[in-house]
């Protein structure tokens, strides 16, 4: 019988190939996502679609109360920072960064791991190509892991949890061309922060710019619908 | 202008008093409760009690998804163990454990405090007389605030993130004896599991059991209500 695992997933590009990872490894898969009142509600229908297209076991939607995740300009009408370049997106904490949002979000995974008896979570962050976001280092990852082994009836008994993040050193041109290598169809993803009403991509947001860069340093054609005005 | 504080109130009489060690220290105090799906709503009342009655500048109330915090006679129709022997609760995690809980709990607090820039989480768990839950004992503690300054701007920052637990290491006598000390009125408190729809305890749960221990060994009269039948 297959292991069970817990994969994270926002409908992202970084969260496809790690559930691609997981799928790969032969585990069963149990998706994770949220419903948090982000701008960017396009994601939960990106996720949908890629857990149907991996085969998940369940894929359970959970609501987040969208005050609990204020201050931030993803879940408020601040405006979404738009065409700064990568230096200037890793050289501090942008106002994208939703105080405490991963540790929130693995909190429910260990949960749910805790309760279909798996002793495996992946998530799909990112250290490199990221947004400068202090909940997506490996650091953070190896702290939150030890305290989950403390947490639960798991770790007290000795079935060692993990927190995989198996994308956290990889830029993303290398998540690209890995997930090439397993089979994600990345048009079913979405990236964006700030997307127009019709789903396209702004082309503009970090989130955007990295995903562009990404493909174009993979040597991929990137699949995503932009607004017309950003088409290259 | 004093410093803000989250404290983490279920309307028990642990974190009644936590509350009152806090506001004891001069804190501001943002109260934070959660609305789960919990057999003991009435627990939610008490809380609203507590905080006014601790002139809380803010109570935020949380609602948890319920399918999130599954796996617990607390959270479903699986019966709450009744008049257990104290040995008894604590030779095994009981059926009232709920998965990741204390973890789910703290990341919501961990979240508040970033946003009112609060760098104090208080929390009521006690490791002593407790019920055999593995999130309420002081190396998961320590490593849940090990994580929360890996996770978050102010941790990055420097600004050092303290999550305290002041009764981690007390009985609940000693608990008692403190919160009269400081002023509590214990009969805003609520501590059943399984409470009667007229609010009443009753009597026979493990937290019932513990909490009329406690008073005994304190040599304080116990204000709850309970029901009839277990009237002393």
């Amino acid at each position: 019988m297959p292991k069970n695992a817990v994969v994270l997933l926002s409908g992202g590009l970084d969260s496809a190939t790690c559930m691609a990872i997981a799928k790969s490894e032969g585990l069963e898969i149990y998706a994770l996502s949220f419903d948090y009142g982000q701008r960017h509600r396009v994601e939960l229908r990106a996720a949908r679609r890629v857990a149907r297209a991996f085969g998940a076991r369940e894929h359970r939607v959970v609501r987040i109360d969208k005050a609990a995740l204020a201050g931030s300009s993803l879940t408020s009408r601040k405006a979404v920072p738009k065409n700064r370049s990568p230096s200037r997106m890793i050289s501090r904490i942008p106002s994208t960064y939703v105080p405490a949002r991963n540790t929130i979000f693995l909190a429910y995974a260990l949960a749910y791991a805790e309760q279909i008896r798996s002793a495996d979570v992946f998530i799909g962050v990112n250290a490199l190509d990221y947004s400068g976001y202090p909940d997506c280092r490996p650091e953070f990852i190896a702290a939150f892991e030890r305290m989950a082994n403390l947490a639960t009836k798991a770790g007290v008994a000795g079935r060692r949890i993990s927190i995989h993040a198996p994308l956290v050193k990889l830029t993303k041109a290398q998540i690209i061309r890995k997930g090439i290598a397993l089979g994600v169809d990345y048009s079913l993803t979405h990236s964006c922060y700030d997307p127009l009403p019709s789903g396209a991509a702004c082309g503009a947001c970090d989130s955007c710019l990295l995903r562009k860069k990404g493909f174009r340093e993979a040597g991929v054609e990137d699949p995503t619908k932009y607004r017309p005005t950003n088409k290259r």
